[in-house]
C-alpha cells in the first residue's frame, strides 16, 4: 500500500442487505481488520444485523438515517442504496465499498487478492485518461508508457475513482441474468487501466473505492426502479451515478480506473422471479446513455457538486418528460447536493451522529 | 480460428531488417506455414536473405519495389517501413505483420500462443468503441457485457485493426530504451479490448493485423525522422500510421482492438548509441499528438482513403511551417493513396508484380 496514505484516511462502507455478516467479516477480516467501517443496515430489513467481534466499526439503522436526513428523505437509502448513508456520514478521504455478498478473491497463482490495498494503489497512483497505454497501467509495477507516448501527459492526473472486478457470479442485468443463469467469469485479468476521456462505462457498484472529498457528491443514489428489490441485477441506482462520476471527472481533468482489484461473488436469488417483474431498466438504459453522452457541462463547474447540479437540471429538462423516474432522479441529486453540504458541514472532524 | 475465414484471405507481411530469417521462419513455421507470405527485403540491406524451405511466399527486394513504384518514390520504404510494399502488393483481404526479432509468446501456462488465430478472431468479431465494456471484449469467449451495458450498442460495429503485444523487450522510445535498458515485461494481460472512440493510442507495428481493404490506405510509411536507424526505438512510422487508423476508424465508426495476442521480441541492439543521435521523436511527439487530437474529417470523407487525403491536407497546412519533416509526411500520405489506388487498381486476382 503507498505510504502516502494513513490507516485512519480510509473508511470501509458495508451496505447489509442480508441480516447474518458472520461469514463476510470474517472472510474479509484480514484486510477490513486495520481500518474504520461503517455498516449501514437496509431500512427495509426487519432481523438484527449478526456481526463477528474484533472491529473497529459504527452501524447505521433506520432510526440513525431518519435523525440524520429526515424520515421524508430516508427512502432514498433503501436497498442497495443503504451504503450511501454511510459515504455522507464518513468524514474520510478515502472510502473502500463491496457487497455482502462479495468474498475475496484468488489470484491465478492461488493468493487472496488484497482489494483495500489494490484500491488504494490505484487512487494514489495517477491516472492517464487523455491518451490509451497499451500496456494498461503506466503506474503499475513493471508497466511503462510505450513508444509514442506524449511525454508531456506522462506524468498524469489526480485518479478519483476505481472500479474494481469480480469473479464467479457475472454482473448482468435482469434479463441477461435470467437467459444466461449459468455463466459464470473465471477470466482474471491482471490490468488496471484508466477509462479515456470521452468514454462512458457502466460502472458497477459491487467493488468501488473513491476519494470522497473528491467525488463524494457525484456518488449519489438517484435512479430508483420501480419494484426495485433486492438483487443487484434489479438495480440500476449505481450505474446512473457512475455515469454521474466519469462525466464529472471528465469535465474536471479527474481519472476514473478499472480493473483490479478482483473480488469473488456469491451466488444468490432466483433471476426468473426478477425477470417477471418487467423490469425496465433495458428501456431506461437506452435513453440514460445518450443523455449522459450529449451532456455539457459549463465553465462554471469547477467542483464536482457543481457538475451534479448540473447534470441534475440536465436530466430534468432533457428527460423529465420521458419517464418520471428521472424528474425524481434530477431532484434526488439536487436532495443529495444540499444534503452532502450540510451534514459534510458539521465538522470535518467529529463524526456526523 | 472464425470459420468464416479462409486462409487464402490471409497475407503474413514480414519485413526483413536482418538477412538470417531461419529461426524466425522456424519458430513461426506452426503457425505461418498455412497461409501465404509476402517478404520484403530492406532495400538498405546488401546481404543475401537466408529463408528456410517449405514456404509458400514471396520475397520483394529493391529492384522489384523500384519496378512497382520508380525509383525516386522507393525511398519510402526503406528500413522499417519495407514492410508497407508488402501491403501494398498483398491482393488479400486480412493482413498480419509481425516485425522479424518476435517469436511466438507463451501464455502463462506455458502454451506457444497462435498469434494468427487471435488476430484474425480480433478482426472478425465485433468491436465496441461506443461505450467501455469493463469486461473487456464482450465477444471473447466466457465474457459479456455487462448490467449498465446499453442494449442498442451490444451488436458492436465491425473491427478494422487489431494491435498485438509483446513479451521481454518492452517497446520505448530511445531516451526511455537507454535510461532503463534493463526493464523488461513480464506482465501477460489475458484480454482483448476495445481502444474507446474519440481515444487515441500508440499503435506499434511490432505485431498487428488488420482488414486491409478497408484500412490498408491508412497504413502508410508517412513519418521518417531523420538519422532514423535500424532499431525500432528510433522509428514512429508506425506511431503516425496508427494515429491515422485510428482517427479514420473514429471517423467511420469502425474499431481498434489492442491486447492479445502476445509475441516475444528478442533484444538486440545498443540504445545509448541511438540516443547519441539526439532523437527528435521526442519534441515531434509533442506535435504529433495535438494536431491529431484536433483534426476533424469531413462528411464528405467516406472511405479510408478519403480520410488519410484530409489528414495530409490537414497536416501540410497547420504542421507544415513548425517542421520539414511534417510536409513530407504530409506528401508521402498523397503519395501513398495515389499509389495504393494506381497498383491496387491493376487487378483483385492477379499479384501485382
Amino acid at each position: 500500500m503507498s505510504l502516502a496514505i494513513k490507516d485512519d484516511e480510509i473508511d470501509i462502507v458495508i451496505g447489509a442487505i442480508r441480516s447474518d455478516l458472520t461469514s463476510f467479516m470474517n472472510e474479509w477480516r484480514p484486510m477490513f481488520s486495520r481500518f474504520h467501517i461503517i455498516i449501514v443496515k437496509d431500512p427495509d430489513l426487519k432481523e438484527e444485523l449478526k456481526i463477528p467481534e474484533g472491529f473497529n466499526l459504527d452501524v447505521y439503522e433506520k432510526p440513525d438515517i431518519d435523525r440524520v436526513v429526515g424520515s421524508s428523505t430516508s427512502g432514498l437509502f433503501s436497498g442497495y442504496a443503504c451504503r450511501y448513508f454511510g459515504y455522507l456520514v464518513s468524514r474520510k478521504k478515502y472510502i473502500i465499498s463491496v457487497d455482502d455478498d462479495c468474498l475475496p478473491a484468488q489470484d491465478p497463482k492461488g493468493f487472496l487478492v488484497d482489494a483495500v490495498a489494490q484500491h488504494i494503489t490505484n487512487l494514489t497512483t495517477p491516472a492517464t485518461p487523455f491518451f490509451f497505454n497499451t500496456l494498461y497501467d503506466p503506474f503499475t509495477e513493471g508497466a511503462d508508457f510505450v513508444r509514442g507516448y506524449p511525454f508531456s501527459l506522462r506524468s498524469g492526473v489526480k485518479c478519483a475513482f476505481s472500479s474494481g472486478l469480480w469473479l464467479n457470479l457475472v454482473d448482468h442485468d435482469a434479463p441477461s441474468q435470467a437467459l444466461k443463469a449459468r455463466q459464470r467469469n473465471s477470466r482474471y485479468v491482471d490490468a488496471v487501466m484508466t477509462v479515456p476521456a470521452g468514454s462512458l462505462v457502466p460502472i458497477s457498484g459491487i467493488n468501488i473505492a473513491f476519494d470522497r472529498e473528491v467525488v463524494g457528491p457525484a456518488l449519489v443514489p438517484a435512479l430508483k426502479l420501480a419494484g426495485e428489490g433486492k438483487f443487484r441485477w434489479e438495480t440500476m441506482e449505481d450505474i446512473w451515478s457512475g455515469l454521474c462520476v466519469k462525466v464529472a471527472c471528465d469535465h474536471l481533468g479527474l481519472g476514473v480506473k478499472t480493473g483490479l482489484p478482483y473480488v469473488r461473488r456469491i451466488d444468490r436469488g432466483d433471476p426468473i422471479v426478477s425477470l417477471k417483474k418487467e423490469w425496465e431498466g433495458v428501456k431506461l438504459t437506452e435513453e440514460v446513455v445518450p443523455f449522459f453522452q450529449s451532456v455539457r457541462l459549463s465553465r462554471e463547474a469547477t467542483t464536482v457538486a457543481d457538475c451534479v447540479v448540473e447534470v441534475a437540471n440536465a436530466a430534468k429538462e432533457r428527460l423529465g418528460s420521458t419517464d418520471p423516474v428521472f424528474a425524481r432522479a434530477a431532484k434526488a441529486m439536487l436532495d443529495w447536493v444540499n444534503l452532502w453540504k450540510l451534514v459534510g458541514s458539521i465538522s470535518s472532524q467529529s463524526p456526523a451522529v
